[in-house]
């Protein structure tokens, strides 16, 4: 996959019929504010990791209509000519503020901001949600995964089962970003730099006439790197046998002690309980033992509760697709909309179901730490143009229970959300891979346990600033009067 | 996304090293049968809908190691510089045989038979796994929802939900073969012509003064496809009244009896039955209803059993990332291996879970339709060289419990598998992605409505000839004596 590949047409036909509109009703050169953020966490847990930045990045930078592109829209015979013309010269010219790659987020508060004209910022939504909510959704599992796993390495297996290309190769990144530890997937090593590493299927042991010489050959040509599948036929009566006289023969004259054996059926705790118990007694103390059957967070902390050995965890499906809920549910809404004079006048989409009424205007967001602790207190949402002076006590609310007050001292205000595109231009140097999944293990540790609980965590606090809630409740009350905005 | 894109790299790191082993072993030129199979249907369902054979194609056609690709992999310090050599010449050489997309398909057939050189049958295992694996699994998702919407419009709106680029576009493909009518997604559409559509978002509605306005221009523009969306504020109080106002008042002087409304939020039943009566009673009975709300196939059965009035369904995340159940389990097992005589020696792959014992050797799959029905009967999985005489009374048995028998008579044997490629070179002519949905459909109308339910549906026959019974009694007897193959 050519990361320059041009994603322009990958958008919601409506993202068009709307763009036709504004350039007909002039409305496109109109100054629009989108925010993208989700309403609830994935899986019941207590936080998101957002992920898929540098995907928005270069789809941002690559946006442009082809001439075979504007060549299929005109034979949709519903854009007007005027328009198609206009989309030859169409680029992005606006801003854009994200929070960066591997933060932890939480609902209901921005972790991408769109300020540009209103054809230009409609357009964009397709694929900027596209991009994050797929791997934000990734690096959210992978991150319970690699947290279940206390320590242990965590690699990403899944690629037969992603869905779709990106599925595998963006997913193992944004499974790197999460935590894990390396995938299996070659080409994100490739273009991104995942660690991909792997051995061996049960097709290569039963190409040889036996278990012990498919082992044997496997040893001799990879004396550094034996992770041996032992799973085949009979795990502890042939293929921990087999392994352990492979590593002998060949491992041990060449005075090498560190090799591996990998498990991918039958009961994970008995299994590597008895390896374990085998591999030791054979002088095999350094022998890693893998394990890589329909792993997930749950299947990981049980068995490691029931003292199960396990060194290394492959997981594939599970964590490729997110598949205990496979869907991460960001979503784009106008806040707010600037007239000529560059006067801003927020927006607010008001809905029966009080849980998707959105925050409008253009916002700031920070994140408290303690100063004494170093631990997230909790995010504040205010206006663009308020500043929170830290260096005093600050009085914050629950937004939706106003008598819920707390006061926050000795704290430090971080401003979340940073500047990416500034007219057009990317003003953000994109981190390594490397450092945001340090970045992303850091921030992880400023979250106190309760909120990292899998089950029933602690909720959060994205608490509003008072003029912020002012606005917003104002905008409610006036519409509950006209029933509409 | 060019659809040439070399996907080579995009396989799981053991396929490297094993090709590197085979190489180093001298087994590199073994001829090797390997069948993708998969072990039960998502969601309960009685069947799948085979898809992806297209991409299938694409990545053997364009399968080769760049310079950058095998200087890559000579970075990782673990392969033979002979073998790194070989790879620039690497080419699929083999044959390929495959159920036609848009195939109903059962557990445990076959559904695509590889037959080449180790080294290269092995290599091409993680592509042709995540291409069938992904289209399959939306395929059959789209189909149980086309089937619950009784002959209704169904399209596919998922892509800002979907799992990546290819999860959006590749999804787009699948869903279509499924049955759905068209896709909001604009590339699918340019590349594979699955029609694109789509009108407005909330953002339009709040971009104008007022509700009427946003409708009101909308239908200036786009008199003939004006499909208002009417949720933005209050459905039944301002939006169906602006929106019956905009057609009298545009689309009613131009003689326009043709429009719609989409609902996207509140109660489907409720609105839809209030609207439609709006709708008759100010003069726009042919006023189609959308609906686009967390579909599926379910919620699509009640509201409907509920008398909802709905012309047209957007179904987004449920069907793009097939959400109750988002993993379509294929796998490529090693079912032969040939000497250099061309003898065939079948492999099978025992397992303690009876499940996933291996069908071993290089079979051949028939389907067998009553003649007076066209109903399908069974499936019937037999040795490579046997050939079933339709003309003849036939005993069937169910391979697991063989004192079930039948006899099937009056029936037609079609083989299912077709060949696709011959020594490298595509033998199969691609059917336009028309003719594949129509095939789809056409093969859905020959199963058995008890096949066809949603939940606990009747299984359908998947049985052994006699001969292949026999050869795999065999082996798994010989394999439980010596407690491996």
């Amino acid at each position: 996959m050519d990361q320059t590949t041009n994603m322009t047409m990958l958008c919601d036909f409506y993202e068009l019929t709307m763009a036709n509109g504004y350039f007909l009703t002039g409305k496109k050169d109109t100054i629009t504010y989108f925010d993208v953020f989700f309403r609830r966490v994935p899986d019941g847990g207590g936080f998101a990791i957002a992920a898929g930045l540098q995907q928005v990045v270069e789809y941002i930078q690559n946006l442009h209509f082809s001439e075979a592109d504007i060549a299929f829209l005109r034979s949709k015979h519903v854009f007007d000519e005027a328009f198609l013309d206009y989309l030859r010269s169409f680029r992005f010219t606006g801003d854009i503020w994200a929070v960066p790659e591997g933060t932890p987020i939480f609902p209901h508060e921005p972790i991408l901001t769109v300020r540009a004209p209103a054809i230009e910022a409609q357009f964009i939504e397709t694929y900027i949600l596209l991009a994050l909510n797929h791997q934000s959704l990734i690096a959210t599992k992978a991150n319970r995964i690699v947290r279940a796993a206390e320590g242990r390495v965590v690699l990403e297996f899944g690629s037969r089962r992603a869905q779709g290309d990106s599925g595998a190769i963006n997913g193992a990144r944004a499974a790197y970003i999460g935590g894990c530890h390396g995938t299996a997937c070659t080409i994100s090593d490739q273009l991104y730099g995942v660690k991909a590493g792997g051995t061996m299927a049960h097709s290569w042991v039963q190409m040889f006439d036996s278990q012990y010489e498919a082992f044997k050959r496997y040893c001799e040509i990879y004396p550094t790197n034996a992770t041996l599948l032992v799973d085949t036929y009979n795990t502890l009566k042939s293929g921990i046998p087999d392994a352990i006289r492979a590593f002998n023969e060949v491992l041990r004259p060449l005075g090498i002690t560190k090799c591996g054996i990998r498990i991918d059926s039958g009961d994970m705790t008995y299994l590597t309980k008895k390896a374990r118990k085998m591999l030791d007694e054979a002088g095999w103390p350094e022998c890693k033992i893998s394990v890589s059957n329909s792993l997930d967070e749950y299947i990981i902390q049980d068995i490691l509760r029931q003292g199960a050995c396990i060194d290394m965890f492959g997981v594939g499906e599970r964590m490729i697709t997110a598949r205990s809920e496979p869907v991460f549910g960001g979503v784009y809404k106008l806040c707010a909309v600037e007239d000529g004079a560059g006067n801003i006048t927020p927006k607010i989409k008001v809905s029966e179901n009080v849980g998707k009424i959105t925050n409008p205007h253009f916002k700031k967001l920070y994140r408290f730490y303690g100063r004494d602790t170093g631990k997230a207190i909790a995010d504040y949402l205010c206006v663009h143009d308020e500043v929170v002076d830290d260096s005093r006590d600050l009085e914050i609310f629950d937004p939706d229970a106003t008598w819920k007050r707390k006061t926050v001292y000795d704290f430090e205000a971080k401003p979340l959300l940073v500047p990416i595109f500034k007219g057009g231009e990317l003003v953000y140097p994109l981190p390594a891979l490397e450092e945001i999944r340090s970045y992303c293990a850091a921030q992880v540790d400023t979250l106190w346990d309760e909120v990292k609980r899998f089950d029933n965590p602690h909720k959060y606090y994205v608490d509003l600033s008072q003029r912020l809630w002012d606005i917003k409740s104002r905008m409610l009350s006036d519409a509950g009067k006209a029933d509409r905005v």
